[in-house]
């Protein structure tokens, strides 16, 4: 699964291919970059062409052309609840992670809007009228620019909780001391996904439940974006205690659609759509469904419910063998970044920096001539010559995080494919500290 | 393409299969209601699956596997573009035409608030703070329930130009006639999804361009949503003279997704985002890039680009041979819903009530045991024991409207499919008279 070949064909299209079908040895590239997108699981593969071959009809038409759509979206509905720990009717299907953090956000601000008047009068932070959101400085853009842009549109007051710089973690603390009586909203990602760190989202939960509780005010709503946890980590939404949670498909062998877990979304929990149209997804989400691609995400979840501990473990045991050759091989000149005391790490997730002044993460990355991985998060590849706010966030120093080398291992990473990867590292470094 | 099967499994869930593949023929359905959605071309099913095996890298990495799935893209985008008359640049990609129409609703609005100091002073009708949006009332749901929601919210002022009773049609004069100073999109659908008229939209842009010139007055954007004109009459945006276009795959038998024409977006026309993320779509619509299913777009649109000559002319001459057909057995029983004085029709859109007390559209289409069809929009599926809203609203009769059958034929669809349908719907027929 993670070897690939790459060849250019005449159009200059590069194409990479699967070396079970036959390639050429010497171009064999490891991917080890499964925190910006996974392959599709066969099964998931076979799933979404069985429905683009056979489950066309519109999942809205009365008759059977559009039963056999609408009973395979049921199916993947529940195997998506399942995966998390919901129940059926608190999946809603979007297009992505993007569209359900960006819903989120815009649930809070009507949740707000329409119980405004039970809010606290007395808001010494001079914003009594705008809610207010809490989320951390390490979220993702889809959580990060949305909650920017309403701020900057006047739109809400945010606070960006900055994570400890010992633990990379979001302080429970911290979130909490900056509720005001008009917090309507606080998003924690679940892990992050440069660092692989796993935050405290249960026992913020816990303690927001309880302000929930004590004050008249408007009720906190908790949502938690686990793009980067699912299929890695154990995730169930009542342990959590979250009323809203982003699942991404294509972080867990699935197709480039995702869904909402919102807890009992229009009863227990509130959400106003931001689309408005012919009423699919109870209208919380209308358009005529991809039902080949919630097909293919029903069964990337119901791979993930039935493997999970395997691939948690296979992917715990490659990535400690990847960090010990990592040590054996450059001892003293590594850094880990995503080792931080008392702190979970997300089994697949390897930040290191190899130190040295010519050994930049983005010069390392294109001297390789056989791991391909990223210094960050994939929608930062413009800025791959500036070190990652989110390293320098966790207290990276950064001369160490401008050397960053986000190394994300896969559900079939073997142990040959880290030889490889750490051997082509050790020449490369060579060759670049030669060159200097 | 147009036969299929029906079985029911252990399960209850109903499959349906392409009789090539073998099935009971005592079974076999026809499928005619093409305008609800269609099947995908094998081509189509190819590039999408391709893509899943093959192009699954983050199109943002820097690295090869990302430069593929970004070469796909890019080839996609200019494949629709094509087939719209457009730049590539033009093309944003949507999760399907639903996001596509909110989109444009959302742009509009924040272009009048970021201009509105320009607009008129003098508006008489007592709305001067507040965007104005002229629209039909016969537009899909996704425009209605869109614009209807911005109306009921207070955020803008919608004016619903209703169709002529005569023509189903709406009329110019109609629509200019309405615009105040506020006035900042029109937004017009190309041809209607149950009737299948073609709407003046080119002479729309005509008139209110000269509007947009002689006043001192924001801009008035120009919309149209061509869902369901597009791989059936030859859509070009520069003769329409439109700023979007809303564009649908599943309308042409391509995949579930969409995407947004907009002449020169963020330079020649504002377009506003609705989401905020990772930066794809040059921010205008971010999110991980569905690759697979942009993949398949592009191939729906390029077989639209070489075909579309062919496919027309093959759906007009099935659907004159159905309506011929129609005539000779149910002679002056028949009413065409789709034929309007001067107006023209989509050439594969058949809508027709065979009157009679007992004949309701929903009561003659469960009753039939070949033909697969619907009474009108597939998401009113719901209401189906009401006549359409749309007939009503194009002159047709309640009792008249009560019996609408909406027969849309495909590429696919032969001369022995409609002998096979309209001898369903004599037997079906007779059956129900002498019930009654």
């Amino acid at each position: 699964m993670s070897k690939i070949s790459v060849d250019t064909t005449s159009e200059g299209i590069h194409t990479f291919t699967d070396l079970h079908h036959g390639a050429d040895l010497s171009k064999e590239r490891i991917y080890m970059d499964y925190n910006a997108t996974t392959p599709l699981e066969p099964e998931v593969i076979q799933a979404v062409s069985e429905a683009l071959r056979d489950a066309w009809g519109n999942p809205s038409s009365s008759y059977v052309a559009g039963a056999m759509a609408k009973a395979i979206i049921n199916q993947s509905r529940q195997n998506v609840a399942k995966m998390v720990g919901g129940k059926a009717e608190d999946v809603v299907f979007t297009s992505g992670g993007t569209e359900a953090n960006n819903l989120v956000l815009h649930t809070a601000l009507e949740h707000f809007r329409r119980n405004c008047r039970t809010a606290g009068e007395g808001d010494v932070n001079g914003s009594r009228d705008l809610p207010h959101i809490i989320t951390s400085n390490v979220e993702h853009d889809s959580i990060k620019l949305a909650a920017e842009h309403l701020q900057t549109e006047g739109k809400a007051d945010v606070t960006f909780v900055p994570v400890s710089k010992v633990t990379a973690c979001v302080d429970v603390e911290d979130v909490i001391a900056v509720v005001r009586p008009n917090t309507c909203l606080i998003s924690i990602m679940l892990a992050n996904n440069e660092t692989g760190v796993i935050m405290p989202v249960q026992k913020i939960c816990q303690k927001v439940k309880r302000l929930n509780k004590q004050h008249e005010r408007i009720r906190i709503l908790l949502h938690t974006d686990a793009a980067q946890a699912l299929g890695k980590i154990p995730v169930d939404v009542q342990e959590l205690g979250v009323d809203f949670l982003t699942i991404v498909g294509h972080k867990f062998y699935g197709p480039r659609i995702g869904a909402l877990y919102v807890n009992s979304p229009g009863t227990g929990t509130p959400l106003y759509p931001m689309l408005f149209g012919g009423g699919q997804e109870r209208n919380f989400r209308p358009g005529t469904e991809n039902t080949p691609m919630i097909a293919g995400l029903g069964k990337a979840a119901e791979l993930v419910t039935s493997n999970l501990s395997d691939y948690q473990s296979h992917m715990h045991s490659i990535k400690a063998y990847l960090e010990e050759q990592l040590q054996t091989v450059f001892k003293d000149k590594i850094h880990f970044n995503s080792r931080f005391p008392g702190s979970d790490v997300l089994p697949n997730t390897c930040n290191v920096s190899i130190l040295g002044p010519a050994l930049q993460g983005w010069r390392v990355l294109s001297s390789c001539r056989r791991l391909l991985a990223s210094v960050g998060a994939a929608c930062h590849s413009a800025s791959r010559n500036r070190p990652s706010h989110i390293l320098l966030s966790c207290g990276v120093a950064p001369e160490v995080a401008a050397n960053a080398l986000r190394l994300s291992v896969g559900r079939g990473t073997s142990r040959e494919d880290v030889d490889v990867v750490v051997e082509d590292l050790r020449e490369t470094v060579q060759l670049l500290e030669n060159m200097n």
